[in-house]
């Protein structure tokens, strides 16, 4: 495994590896790496015959009095799992070189990067946009892999690699979940065990929209109204939004589709001092990131019995 | 020659000379190609091995009310023009390919977007981003030519290369000028021949400021002043901006440096139909741009001498 930290030296060696004719997958992150990062990088060893992971903790895509400066880092444990999975790169830049003081280039992906959490993280999207498409210059990548935990980046980099035509396919892959349905998260280590007994009500509140939905229900507002009041209630107060919405465009719907149900269920939740997503999107009667909850009745049970 | 319209079918055919090992040289272009057009392309057989020259009226960098119905298009001639020249690939796309319906992402180069022309063309330096990083991604590039004429947007150019780190090098071409001094542009055909004669005024409005301050003249706005009183006393009332600027910025300068006498002098005119663009550049003591007329006294001379 080879840890690259300048731009023009990644640039070559990516460019040495296409033409020899290597196809190489592609995992960008923030590091602090957990099960769903790893879910990314075995994906990527089945499509292609290079992966490179990136880690960088993109400042532009943090808003004033966001976590950018506390975001968790780890750059040797992060290492060591990578060389775990047996990944051909990691790219490390350095944020100076990326930005450069006069930086002023911006990639902006309109009216979807305003929707959900865009209307909460002034920029974000923008950030995330102009940060992937440097990525994607720099790593050379024939195939690219998104979690769908932020199923709004991926909607958003599916479209902009459509519309300026990088030669490049985007990969979903499904959220990974701890056994409690907790959505993994780098920034789930800013949780006290009790705001992470918290969380779990973020993946029961989408499985109690989700079962309105199959249940027949078609009217949002009443879903989203009952999914806050079950977080409210439960003590999840802080909600930036509860929202059902059209899976590829991402805005908002008023009545959900009778026979294909087709929409996006996204969760933005605050519980202490970390912001947390999660999602299920229902697609011609498909189900993804269904969360699985083991139950603590269950698990107390089989302790009992043990 | 071979003459692509495919999007897909371009990346295919660069990827391939890539993998071979092919250098290829970009110069995208609005069609209704002249020298100057021709000059960029002399300049791509130059530096690489295979020249592609890229034909698309781009409908995202008019705005509103510009002439981007009425824009000059002549693809036979220009094919003939480029087979001349020895030209590898044309590649023509399809404006509905380029800008599907749902089209929704732009490439924005912030402040220098605004100067000079920006304040004049709303957006138009936003498409021209875009456009060109479109570009970049269709025809993959290991060089791109873009001519000075364009000042402005070959800087924009330029800082969006560098700050997208996309891996392909901008050369920058002087300007073609006509006999009367008249920078070359498909938009002179929109001029009468009055028009004309009047046009011959701009770049003598330039050597006018260059003469001021090769001359010792430090201060822009008498610089500024003097060029505008001159078009205007000639004829030229229509006047966007004559504007002394920072050669790397684009931003006014007020007071010009004793030493290096380092600036941009760009007009933008109206005369009839036509809006007309035009510079020097002095840097480093090297005049950039300069035009050279034949006075027409001299012709005249000439002519009563045979």
């Amino acid at each position: 495994m080879e840890v690259i930290r300048k731009i023009s030296l990644m640039q070559k060696k990516m460019e040495d590896l296409r033409r020899k004719g290597k196809k190489i997958g592609f995992v960008p992150t923030m590091g602090y790496l957990h099960d769903g990062h790893l879910k990314l990088v075995r994906e990527a060893k089945r499509f292609s015959d290079v992966v490179v992971v990136s880690i960088f903790v993109n400042p532009i895509q943090f808003a004033k009095g966001e976590d950018y400066e506390s975001y968790p880092r780890d750059e040797k444990r992060d290492l060591e799992m990578l060389k775990k999975e047996k990944v051909n790169f990691v790219f490390i830049p350095d944020v100076k070189e990326m930005y450069k003081e006069d930086f002023k280039t911006y990639v902006e992906v309109m009216e979807f990067q305003d929707e959900l959490c865009g209307k909460f993280r002034p920029g974000h999207f923008r950030g995330v946009a102009t940060v992937v498409a440097k990525l994607f210059n720099i790593v050379k990548p024939h195939i690219a892999f998104f979690g769908l935990k932020d199923y709004q980046q991926y909607v958003i980099l599916k479209k902009m690699v459509e519309d300026l035509n990088f030669d490049i396919k985007i990969k979903p892959v499904e959220t990974v979940r701890d056994k409690d349905g907790v959505a993994l998260s780098s920034r789930n280590t800013y949780l006290s065990e009790d705001e992470r007994k918290l969380a779990t009500l973020i993946p029961r509140s989408l499985i109690l929209a989700k079962d309105m939905i199959l249940g027949g229900e078609e009217d949002a507002e009443k879903i989203k109204n009952a999914a806050k009041d079950f977080l409210k209630s439960q003590g999840i107060t802080n909600i930036d939004y509860f929202e059902i919405a059209d899976p590829d465009t991402l805005h908002p719907i008023k009545k959900i589709d009778r026979n294909r149900k087709n929409c996006l269920i996204a969760v933005a939740v605050r519980i202490g001092k970390a912001r947390l997503i999660d999602n299920i999107v229902i697609r011609n009667g498909k189900i993804f990131n269904l969360p699985k909850i083991k139950e603590e009745k269950e698990k107390k049970n089989k302790k009992d019995l043990n």
